[in-house]
């Protein structure tokens, strides 16, 4: 008898009427003989309708308090299942995270799991029970409730599969798994059979919104074969497992993107040791994370430019903050900036194998007339940044020239 | 430094809004120099938009699954009152049901307190918190969610009174206090300043509605006082406490009445012993509840007629029951009954003291023309069923009678 884990979002219990479907899809997976480990997200909605009460209440809610209060959100989706599952004539009954118990540490609003008692879960399972456990909460040592932050319930459901040793965990959503790009945007994107857990990674931190990115890291250290499929149908989805030879024979698995960047760029400053360290501390104090970061080679004449990135909600907030660094360094050629790019990025474990794939990549862009301002690669990752306007160009670009809407890749592209 | 329970229901907290402000009063009794502990119901409405999703699950929801659901309610209001305190500065922190621990059997969605923690509050009152209870909702040892049933957060105010015993225990309402008689239908009715608990559970049972009777059974146990007043306003409301001889000094205390109640009659009833038993057997059997019972003197041929009254509910389930049991008891006279009828009752400590307030109350009823069909006394009460139609004048006449509209009643009155 298998144990399978299933993780529903906010969308797929959305309502009694949906809550009561996925039961049933539940007990279908039952009937064929498996036991059931259900995980569910508060509604749709629900967690935004909490939240604004909070900020009624206190301009920065009390992060104690705000576990407590979102917790209460999959508090009535479990409930609520296990009724649906009981109205079926058959055994139910809901966990909370303090009941399980899901241990984590005390980080209010982002906690981290830390171990989970499973004896309750595997009782309940034995008796044949579909046992539903409340998803994104957890309780700390003190006895408070946590929560583990948006998307945590795909955690939960898959430390959950770690722990319980399931033969399974399938994170389901609304739509059919894991994309070679944007539909939205290229109508030539197909879903992907199996991906590797660090290509998920890679896709996840710069868009791909279907897996929260923690669950990932947890899946791929306790190596949880993830199953990404949809609520509203019985089609496969995508398999986000551990790397095999196949995937390795395709140099691109996905390409993305990320509008919510900024460029920002300090010009004609002194080329001396401990210059990044007098720059980045008070961006870094000031809570403004940095993603890429470039320095130009010094030209001869001791000055050098530095260009990264940050949120663009930080991007006011930066160009302040760094002309008043550029005056205290002597920075003579001041800050500039843009709001309005795109960084976009090929993704793929089989780039380690395969040379010249980042040329590729310039060599297309170029073609299109897409200018180049910042380039970043990592062993399976290749980004550049440009202007927004050329990124829907752009994706249709290199998912044509990389081919990703063929299943099997050719080994080498002329281009 | 005195410590004050004060328990505020769903319509004191049924928003943002209303939350802020009932913190807001909660602090400024704080600032007299009192320690603070305050238990809540769940915002208005909640619990009945909680138990509609119940009933789309299932038709009769699971009471362990129920109790989780429904727990869900306080847990809001809990951690946005503690959050509207840090708002103002002052520390706050809040605290459900299972992490106090309230303790209680395991009679899900009616649980009994059986014991509480008071460690963890006591500590936090000590630091200077303003701490916060989640009413309703306690845990049963197996470290299931169970719930006390409707108005449930009057008794946890009590018990928690009682378990860290507090000075006063006032519970918020949106009445000023407990009245002589229902204001609606007696202009003359009059706020009562001190009634006992004795008084107080007729009256509850009988239909006035600002307090839950089994807090004010936990209250006479463990001699809690407890104020009853508005949350709208600063004025004194009701203490309701131990007898003293001010009340024993008034006569009648109250007027109250109870439509909601039907009379059945089951006729030519041989007269033998065991002949109880085997009509209100097969009653109770079907979970029918019976108020009072009247069983008339056998006239001479062996013969004897049983009256007594149900919830109006119940009417024609039970007279189809007794239609069944008068075939088999040879009852030929047969059953008759009727729905439109009034349980009208006053009740007052006094009565033990003073005699012919039932006579009394039989006259002024007759002198205005109203029928007396069943009547049932106890030591401090007097109940007689009347015509539904004449529920209004009979209250005020009474309310006359016994002069409640006065501060001090006469010792004897001359009617």
């Amino acid at each position: 008898m298998a144990l399978i884990v299933q993780k529903f979002g906010g969308t797929s219990v959305a309502n009694p009427d949906k809550i009561k479907a996925v039961a049933e899809r539940v007990l279908r997976k039952q009937a064929e003989g498996n036991q059931m480990l259900v995980v569910l997200s508060a509604m749709s909605g629900e967690t935004n309708r909490l939240t604004d009460f909070a900020m009624e209440m206190q301009q920065f809610p009390d992060s104690r308090e705000m576990d407590v209060l979102l917790s209460s959100g999959e508090q009535v989706t479990v409930s609520l299942f296990s009724m649906a599952v009981k109205a079926q004539g058959k055994q139910g009954i809901s966990y909370l995270g303090d009941q399980v118990r899901i241990n984590t540490d005390d980080a209010h609003t982002h906690a981290r799991i830390l171990s989970i008692d499973t004896e309750k879960i595997q009782t309940a399972l034995d008796k044949g029970n579909v046992v539903t456990v409340a998803g994104f909460q957890g309780v700390a040592q003190s006895g408070d409730i946590t929560t583990l932050g948006r998307g945590g319930s795909d955690t939960t459901a898959v430390a959950l599969a770690a722990a319980l040793r399931a033969d399974a965990c399938e994170i389901f959503t609304d739509v059919e798994g894991v994309y070679t790009t944007d539909p939205n945007i290229c109508n030539k994107a197909r879903k992907i059979d199996k991906i590797s857990y660090d290509e998920m990674l890679e896709l996840a931190s710069l868009g791909a919104k279907v897996l929260d990115i923690r669950s990932v890291t947890f899946a791929k250290q306790h190596n949880v074969p993830i199953h990404v499929r949809s609520t509203f149908t019985e089609t496969e989805g995508t398999w986000v497992i551990e790397e095999d030879s196949e995937m390795e024979g395709r140099v691109v698995s996905g390409v993305t993107y990320n509008k919510n960047e900024a460029r920002i760029t300090i010009s004609g400053v002194p080329d001396q040791p401990g210059i990044a360290s007098k720059i980045f501390t008070p961006i870094s104090d000031a809570d403004i994370l940095v993603d890429m970061i470039i320095q130009n080679q010094d030209t001869g004449n001791g000055m050098t430019d530095m260009t990264f990135t940050v949120a663009r909600s930080d991007y006011e907030r930066t160009i302040n903050l760094l002309n008043e660094i550029a005056e205290k360094i002597g920075a003579r050629e001041g800050v500039h900036g843009a709001d309005n790019i795109t960084k976009i990025s090929i993704v793929g474990v089989g780039m380690r194998n395969h040379s010249g794939i980042a040329s590729t990549m310039f060599r297309v862009l170029s073609r299109e007339g897409i200018n180049i301002s910042m380039i970043s690669t990592s062993e399976i990752k290749v980004s550049c940044i440009i202007e927004e306007k050329y990124t829907e160009l752009a994706v249709r670009t290199l998912h044509d020239a990389f081919e990703l809407d063929k299943e099997n890749m050719p080994e080498e592209e002329e281009l």
